[in-house]
């Protein structure tokens, strides 16, 4: 949670959920906080001031953070400058949980601050944006991929790291605590958590205790948002556009949670076309098809990789998880070797078309299209950190 | 170890045990340091200056560390300022290994100093205080909880960590690396270390070997002396006081470490009164209870926590740990059952009054007991923070 | 990877292998870098811009790096103060994969380098040299020792660290990812990857994909070339000289690869005389004894350590490693009991000669040596932290 940027309207008395900004000036009060709540109860003021970087260096971030979702008035008596954080800026962002949570705007919008981090990472002495910051990556389970990329983006912006990969420890049977319990733990050492779980839902309930920022790396079978942000951004630096797109999906469809959310978000934009093309064993479900049709998107099944291949802009090959076949390793054997991406894929995909995976990849896509410039998946894997550096800032600082 | 402050009387020849901090000017020698030893002996010399914050930033602190305990002749010339160090500190702090090394007036100290960390730790940018050192997290058995909370107050104050969470590693049985063979080798590479060990007496055996400063984080059935200390410290907050408080210990006495520290640092204090309330399976050990007689702190034992609730400023209870029960599971699901924590408990309780818990807990506080204000555990949890910071602080750049 | 320091003459034109570094002012373009390639393939250009330390603070480092290995061309048009980075310096480090690498004018280049990192671990706030700086340790196995070396390393000089110490799930069973596929995403989140792996060769596979420099901190059987050269530093260190020494080699000089290094690197030195003193079970394979023949350098192998221990200027042990015996417990035993150095050997040693060992050591070295100052394990060890600081610092931002 955390609420990053905030409309305020002078004199105006707002009620805000959960944790919520307030910017002082250091010298004189430009903006008055007035706090109400009945009674005592567990409250945990970690009023926090900071220097912030650029515009607003002369200004002081006041976060007022309870650890119980109690509303408060604010009441903003002067507000000077206000324009620096309320221009066109339509939305806060608390936490990242899931993939639905952003619209067409949103996206737009973080894409934004995302081409701003690649030229930080690129040109800078290491920037400081995020400096004195501390992020705690709370993974219950590993994976190192997705710990190094959320690590390094807070690195790049200047700011800290408390690693927990075997965050199961927290919880373990032996202890039994609360997942809730570890985040409020947690969330008294650090600014923010990026958390990995193996319980569908679990960052949902990290963020209605934390009162700090939540970011979803991953909960079991549930959501991986940062996956699908930075799917959906890879398409429009490599393709330009996101209206009139044709996808095609491969692979996988039944259990990759990647494609399933790639699938919502891509339903945001106008005039797409998506194209499944899976073994029998693991075809898109229903819901999704459903989804779909009543966003008025085109989609359509297939068994001919070749002829889909020569039609879309964006092939998402998939891997084929073994674990979902049990002991019929046959069937697995069957679904892997069905749809693979090798150069006679690439022979009659368009010029400016891109092969995209969310790695890691076995044979799905072989070695010898890793040359073309086609071949987008490193790239991608790269854009992760540039959409997870755009959202530790937007978590961290505001827009 | 470390000798973080000194009492330098000028043109005096002082003995100090190992490891001594002189400051020296730059560019004026305003301080001789003459080092006799007898033989060459297995001497490291890692001489290392340092700009220091604030007022001693013209100073040059040339810490001159010996592997072995060898006294040696410091004898000082010149010394300037030499009141910035020397009002009326009246202590040095070397390591942190038991409670017992704590007396009073030290206690009194270090909470003044973990109350100005609260403020470093809401107000700025980030402090810069421990820019430059390095503090390594040398655990031999994983306890994610109390490493967060040492490397947060690191890196709150610009400190840099090193962390080995597998340290066992170092000692394995194929390898056969002794304690204190890993303890030279790992203070090359930092300026302090926080260990945890699954042995008693380990910290004292690595504080014995290491030419800088040995935080205990644990070492098994042993201690945990900044639990303690954060524990007082949270009264201290809390109640407002130290002297003549009641406070009542409820759970597992006989195994938590944390009760015992506890009992034996509530001792420095005049007219405490100390309750134990646990199962007959767990009952607090003879000889606590004839400590606190000979220090003449008045104890009681109870079997009626309503009572004892409705009496007591502080009410710490601890979880009965299941695995000191072996194939006792009934009596551990008696014993666990008894003294609960709950609403009901609260209702008799003194307004002013607070429930405390060492964490993790399971069911012996009830989840609706976290949201009344009485509920400290976790605001004691982030003193841990604030302690911890402290002692990083006193450790390397002294008071 | 990565081109370090590059010879820039004046409108010449120069094809660079791997990435290249282009120097380039800000304001006025000395240096037009033209860059052809034919075709678009698979090209991930990474410019980044940085400003550099000292007397490169007002010219920007250039980086064009290339996922796949193309040769480019580089046209220097202008190039001002080329001196800065040619002066004498003829070589470039792109990775530190293998011991043989190195020649004799590139170890004493590194020496020295490393020699000034002693005095900045010991006499400043904390070094800047690498800020902004990302090091990855990609460790396929634990190895605490080794990582925090140089993640204390790269800290000392103000860069930063993403640790993965369980780096085998990238490539687990379960997964199947290859190296190379883990090292393409490792290296877009970071600008230096150590990497500890299983497999013989696996240092100079990841070094052949990755555009950004590798070290190889130990790859199974093969190379552990940092050790190697922290070894010959700490000799000259404490004898004073390379030419003409005397060093015995004792214990498992079989399986050692630190050793066998060494005894590669020793051969680069004039006069020098090595003895093997080991076990009938363990003795110095032949492969390195007809190298040194081949190089002119004199050695023998004897039974009697303490004959050898009288006359030579080094004494390197090493540890018996039991798992090299199998079920053949016995022969293990009499093996690691047969060449102990203890205070007899000590009393035949000369007085500037040297006990040196790799660590960790068992009973090979008995702990009534380590008071002695002619015990140099500590140092030498601690010179690992100097050695791992140079490669850091040359590979990253040139000499």
């Amino acid at each position: 949670m955390a609420a990053s940027s905030l409309l305020f309207s002078s004199q105006g008395i707002m009620s805000f959920h959960k944790t919520t900004m307030c910017y002082k000036d250091f010298r004189s009060s430009y903006l008055d906080v007035v706090c109400k709540q009945s009674g005592r109860s567990n409250f945990m003021c970690l009023a926090r001031s900071r220097l912030l970087p650029n515009e607003t260096l002369s200004k002081c971030e006041q976060v007022v953070k309870f650890s119980q979702k109690n509303d408060f008035l604010c009441r903003a008596l002067k507000v000077e400058n206000s324009s620096s954080f309320s221009t066109g800026k339509k939305f806060q962002l608390d936490d990242v949980i899931e993939a639905q949570q952003f619209d067409r705007d949103i996206l737009s919008a973080i894409f934004e601050v995302a081409r701003g981090m690649e030229k930080i990472e690129k040109n800078s002495l290491g920037s400081q944006i995020l400096k004195g910051y501390l992020m705690a990556t709370l993974f219950y389970e590993p994976s190192t991929r997705t710990r190094l990329s959320f690590e390094s983006a807070m690195k790049r912006l200047g700011g800290e790291v408390l690693t927990t990969e075997n965050a199961r420890e927290f919880s373990s049977a032996a202890k039994g605590e609360t997942l809730e319990d570890s985040i409020r733990t947690v969330e008294g050492y650090s600014d923010i958590i990026v958390m990995r779980h193996f319980e569908s839902g679990a960052a949902k309930r990290a963020a209605a205790t934390a009162a700090i920022p939540i970011i979803n790396a991953g909960d079991g079978p549930g959501q991986h948002p940062t996956q699908a942000l930075l799917d959906v951004y890879t398409i429009e630096r490599e393709i330009g556009k996101l209206d009139g797109i044709r996808v095609a999906l491969v692979g996988d469809l039944a259990n990759g949670r990647t494609v399933r959310s790639l699938a919502y978000l891509l339903a945001r934009y106008n005039d797409v076309k998506i194209y499944f093309v899976s073994p029998d064993a693991v075809k898109m479900k229903d819901d999704i098809k459903d989804y779909l049709t009543s966003k008025k998107v085109e989609w359509e099944e297939s068994g001919d990789l070749m002829e889909v291949a020569s039609k879309c802009d964006v092939l998402y090959q998939t891997r084929i998880q073994r674990e979902r076949f049990g002991e019929r390793i046959d069937l697995y054997e069957e679904a892997r070797g069905k749809y693979i991406v090798d150069h006679h894929v690439l022979d009659v995909m368009q010029k400016h078309a891109v092969v995209m995976h969310p790695l890691p990849r076995l044979d799905e896509i072989t070695v010898d299209v890793d040359g073309d410039p086609r071949a987008a998946y490193f790239r991608q894997a790269k854009n992760g950190l540039y959409i997870r550096m755009a959202l530790l800032k937007l978590l961290l600082v505001g827009w």
